[in-house]
């Protein structure tokens, strides 16, 4: 299967004759049929697939002996820095823009529905709930920054009570599961009222490195890759009979949008302006920010329908 | 460059169209594009062909997110279970054929050279040197079996003085290594003379299984594959101006044969006839075994020139 598709690759050697390609061809099959006799079709039909784009990428690139032991060095090194507070093969997945493919077969296109995109290491499952116009940021460092819209169906039907859940780093870059205190800030969830219409305070997002003291860090390092993330804040938003949605907004005009996003979230559709307003600016709400600056977004939330 | 070569991939749900295709092609070219700015042009070769290749995956099986979350979890289990006496990336590269692919990309079929197969994590530098006839058992527990042959060019030269190294399980399918008791056993070097002829004592090689007690071996049990190797005797030879041999010899009609080597090393050409002398059959050297029985293989080496 591989013949054609497959050529000898590097380029720099000489390219492989009928009686090698013959060789490595016949091992393909001979792993491909190992899993013939799986019972679960799902799981037979993964590991054949895992099987032919393993042994392709080795038999494209010419893989030295020397080049996969550096692989199983660097995937044991990943294995060894992971515990319950660091995932470094998420970050590998990520930062392979894997995550993000993953997500995009999963949620196909549909229509005029809002896009996903990954969702991140950093949700927790409880957040608080604010009410309509809350302030999520829970006295988290950063500027305020009041965010609203509508939730609505593809035909603009709105999602009355749709609960959105929102989450963010603070000024500094970090989540509060990443403080050791314990701390619960710039998190919460919320309903949509019965016109599919939410608001909050939150923090204008920041951009922030993904963790890169490790392995994952070393190889963005050595392909002149830069380990950080575009600013963004995170929406994952549920109603009955609709797909649920996770996806980020990310701020038009963040430099880091055109550098890249180190694990690949942004999509166009998912830039939003946020507009800064200066100090005593009278706020949405009639808040009092004491004299301090503060931004404001729309974001208009489309949900696919369920099963889509 | 993945659009007409992978298709939906798991045929039981619809097929993509061309807006969520354009979404799946960007994301690849994207990924891409981020290793542009690699200095090393082999390492930005790598990692690009690698992401061709993970993206195309989860593009034609349709990866759900919960099959990516068992995929995360199971190189998680793999790290955590490796350590200094324990490799279980290397066991997982070799259950899917991916260590062989590299020994076949870097051992080119050439003209009649002897074929090489997986070297395996048993190897150990500092073997003892046995003279021509020597036993390499060294005690270990086994029958008794003589193996000799001639190395040689792809000519028919004689390689004389080529070094030698053989190693193997014991009858209970054990390497020296893997007993606690840090014995040396079953393993040796010795040097062709000047013929290119060698000899030696070893033991019959029987099957055993790979390690099986952790994640690859739960992936083996679930795809109904067997852990255990065929039965097989290793030789690593060295001689100035040849490449390198790694290889195996197996036993014909052992039937793990059929059922498949669990790290697919065995090639047809390595195939060995190990001939069974019953007890009391006079042996080539005048050894006396003492009323057991013994076997006899002849195992003809042939090396490719270096830089082949």
């Amino acid at each position: 299967m591989s013949g054609d598709s497959h050529p000898a690759g590097a380029g720099t050697e000489a390219p492989i004759g009928p009686e090698q390609r013959e060789v490595e061809d016949r091992l393909v099959e001979t792993v491909l049929s190992s899993f013939d006799g799986t019972e679960d079709p799902r799981l037979r039909q993964i590991m054949q697939s895992l099987t032919r784009h393993l042994h392709a990428f080795v038999r494209d690139v010419r893989l030295t002996e020397a080049e996969w032991n550096a692989g199983i060095e660097f995937l044991t090194a990943c294995g060894h820095i992971t515990d319950e507070r660091r995932q470094e093969f998420v970050l590998l997945s990520d930062v392979l823009g894997v995550s993000m493919q993953t997500i995009a077969v999963n949620n196909r296109a549909y229509k005029g529905a809002t896009e996903a995109t990954v969702f991140g290491p950093f949700f927790v499952d409880d957040a608080p709930q604010v009410p309509l116009g809350g302030d999520i940021a829970f006295g988290a460092p950063g500027q305020p920054c009041w965010v609203e819209g509508a939730v609505t169906d593809t035909d603009g039907t709105p999602v009355p009570g749709a609960r959105i859940e929102v989450w963010e780093c603070d000024e500094d870059g970090l989540y509060d599961v990443q403080y050791p205190d314990g701390r619960t800030a710039s998190r919460a969830h919320l309903f949509a009222d019965a016109d599919g219409r939410y608001r909050f305070w939150g923090l204008t997002p920041v951009p922030y490195p993904i963790p890169h003291d490790g392995p994952v860090g070393k190889m963005l390092a050595a392909t002149g890759r830069s380990p950080v993330r575009a600013a963004h804040l995170h929406f994952m938003v549920t109603a009955e009979h609709r797909r649920t949605l996770v996806t980020h907004i990310f701020v038009d005009g963040d430099p880091q949008i055109a550098i890249g996003d180190s694990v690949f979230g942004v999509k166009d559709s998912l830039i939003t302006r946020f507009e800064q307003q200066p100090a005593g600016e009278p706020t949405p709400d009639g808040r009092d920010l004491t004299g301090r600056s503060w931004a404001r977004a729309r974001f208009d939330i489309t949900l696919a329908p369920e099963g889509t």
